[in-house]
């Protein structure tokens, strides 16, 4: 009867399949409004089933309200049901990225020597612990333990003193970044932002369609006296190690950038993406500590752990304390428990502080396998910023213009590069630099794609300069 | 000297100590701008420790701007320095919440029974087999095995048809909210919305300050024929389990609600929150399946597994897929790869089709026992609707008014009830009505917990009515 065929291997019960396929009929009107179906007895019969699937796949029309069942009247078919056929219109996608030999991409740390093995136990048994309350939605603020950890973890790393209640748990610094703007954004006031800049907080500005203002970056960071007498609602800063370009924010416009703070009233986003990656000492202190009622401190776990982590935190003013919890609640509600617990064991045993430590040393070396082959190759015209930290530099071939030719040759090549004109607001600064990430490369792999990147720029520039 | 106090026993080393001390010692303004810094000599000397902890400390001090130093002459102070003192205000919140002996909450979902041990086993196994690659920013989509396993599971479990690449990874219904809110809004026009409504949905279009319409619901869901002709852009919907009234759209209303869609040109958001829930049949079959060019279908493991589990999904139509891909790259990047990965074993095992069945047994136990506890109490003079699934039924009692004075008193007598005017945009039309949740209560409580209900109504309404 109406070509309905039932398939008994399938993990569908049999009354669900015939369900599905009068619900179908009716809606391409080949049952048609007013219709009345056949006895079930009569239907089971046809179909070979037994009684019961029929009467089950019959309540299920009338629960959805297919069929209306009247007593002593025979089920039929409801009015206005029937649905045209819709003719999507087939979209296809370029799915396959472009595939490189050589990518400088940065923000990639270097998974291969993270401990698998320990944070797999740390998980187990820190899963085993929770108790039921810890699987229900808990806390929009974070898992308590791990807001204590990081308490202590951020005073002997990095010397900052935050109480566990100003801690709060993110997904990592993008969630943190959205919901600072949503936080602190005023109608008619726009954001200041470093100039070159991170393209997450410009994204992020836009699709909110936030206004902004780009403040100039020199070697050493923001230029903060440009940020005087200027009206915006707050300004975003990477002092730790500039992004991209490199700097740190000495001390003295550190302490003008929180006196302006002060006298114009604004707040500040510190966003400390990869400060623990330093090679020349101790990680710079973050802004944070130096004014800490107008900073809004964003750290994540994304590059000192694995990214697929998703685990970030923001030491927050107490002013916005509750401000930022009504609006996670509605962002996303909280984080996963799972990762929370393992971490805070993670910290609490130390193995944090020594895996910092270990990969340190490796991005350590391989920045200078990658300085030793830039020096070998281009010689010593060029220039190098923003070395001292992080997993990438800058480099600057005074008279070279990496422009969008540039760029697509390179592809073509196999090569990806990143120039900083990418990152900026006003073009034209910045034409002869590309940021080079070096943090997920093999050390075998350094000095060939040093080589291929020297070989490609001579081949398509201006040789001559060099 | 300077009254520095280094303590040997700290985890922090003496070098960052001092570090610390003499930068704290330079905001406050007590060693003041062009004042020599002793020799490392003499302060090494001073404070007891090797002259090596001083050059440390005068290094960091030196990185981060604080002094300069030049050859053959001394290290100096820089300018500019010295922060005043910020007296920042003390803020005290209540962060205490009120006690309850009876809460009638609902979406909270009994984790007591969740095979905890069996999931512990399976995080540990996926885990194990990750590869290096998943553990890195791999794709704002989701895990590639967990779509397919869901779009399996959508299949058998709802007859949902949806390829795995429909299907994205979420980390709740909340984020799908926002997201579907961010990519549909559009300049001037409301988002049409049920009233009674979910507060979430509401609360992110206020967050967002995009205005709403409220489209009356009576007891089978959203009245349709209040749509047509109206100006929106999208349409929110509860259509297997309203919310908070419990209604089930039927098919003649589906059917006109696509219908509406192409003709009118709107999106509907379909929220499945917990359609898994059904105590008299299998679930309901959602409105994606009959038109699935208009509907962005959200569902969630919150309920099914447990909330701090934060994995959802939505399925969208291909038009969508780049704009979505766009906007959750800044919203939060992607969710976390652990959980993803032992839920794709989860599903894969059937695992989450059995234990939902377990579930789906205790709690249809738990109305039976609420529902006969109501009965015996109120008697048959209350109505009781939307109870055949979900994990809240809805209290009516005809001529007592459930209002701001009612909470008041309830809560002062330790019992927290949910009037259903909380979730109403249009004020007024559902005064007689309570929603109560039963999912997360122990069977031994319900009993107990509706007496206490019981007693308290006929204290402090009309009795008369009763």
């Amino acid at each position: 009867m109406w070509n309905i065929i039932l398939k008994r291997e399938k993990e569908i019960s049999l009354s669900r399949q015939l369900f599905y396929s009068m619900k179908k009929l009716i809606l391409e009107g080949k049952i048609t409004a007013g219709e009345a179906l056949p006895s079930s007895r009569g239907l089971a019969k046809n179909l070979s089933v037994s009684r019961s699937t029929v009467c089950e796949a019959y309540d299920m029309l009338i629960t959805e309200g297919f069929v209306v069942s009247r007593q002593g009247a025979p089920t039929k078919v409801k009015e206005g049901l029937h649905l045209d056929k819709y003719h999507t219109k087939t979209i296809t996608y370029e799915t396959s990225q472009p595939s490189f030999s050589t990518d400088f991409k940065t923000g990639q740390p270097d998974v291969s020597c993270f401990p698998r093995y320990l944070w797999n136990q740390l998980l187990y048994k820190s899963c085993e612990k929770l108790q039921d309350k810890d699987l229900g939605y808990f806390t929009t603020a974070g898992y308590e333990p791990l807001r204590e950890e990081i308490s202590q973890w951020l005073f002997r790393t990095r010397g900052i003193l935050a109480k566990p209640q100003d801690i709060f748990i993110t997904t990592g610094t993008t969630q943190a970044l959205n919901l600072f703007v949503q936080m602190l954004s005023k109608e008619g006031l726009p954001f200041a932002v470093e100039d070159p800049c991170h393209l997450g907080i410009i994204e992020i500005l836009k699709n909110r369609k936030i206004p902004f203002l780009g403040i100039p970056v020199d070697e050493n960071g923001i230029r903060t006296e440009q940020l005087e007498n200027q009206n915006f609602s707050t300004v975003y800063v990477t002092p730790s190690h500039q992004f991209p370009l490199g700097g740190i924010l000495p001390a003295e416009r550190r302490a003008e950038l929180i006196r302006l703070a002060r006298k114009q009233n604004f707040y500040i986003i510190e966003d400390d993406y990869d400060s623990e990656f330093r090679y020349g000492g101790a990680p710079i202190t973050p802004l944070y500590s130096m004014g800490c009622e107008s900073v809004l401190y964003a750290g994540t776990f994304s590059k000192t752990m694995y990214p697929a982590l998703r685990v970030g935190f923001v030491v927050l003013p107490p002013q916005l304390h509750a401000q930022w919890l009504h609006l996670r609640k509605y962002f996303d509600v909280q984080n996963p428990i799972i990762e929370q617990a393992a971490l805070t064991e993670f910290l609490s045993q130390r193995k944090l502080d020594k895996y910092v430590q270990k990969i340190c040393k490796l991005y350590g070396e391989k920045r200078q396998l990658f300085l030793k082959s830039i020096l070998q190759c281009f010689g010593k015209e060029v220039c190098l910023l923003g070395d001292a930290s992080g997993l990438h530099l800058v480099l600057q071939i005074p008279g070279v213009c990496f422009d969008e030719g540039f760029i697509a040759k390179s592809q073509a090549f196999g090569i990806r590069v990143y120039p900083i004109e990418h990152y900026c607001i006003r073009k034209g600064n910045h034409s002869d630099k590309l940021m080079l990430g070096y943090g997920h490369l093999h050390v075998d792999e350094i000095h060939q794609s040093v080589l291929r990147l020297y070989d490609f720029i001579m081949k398509n520039s201006i040789p001559s300069l060099l």
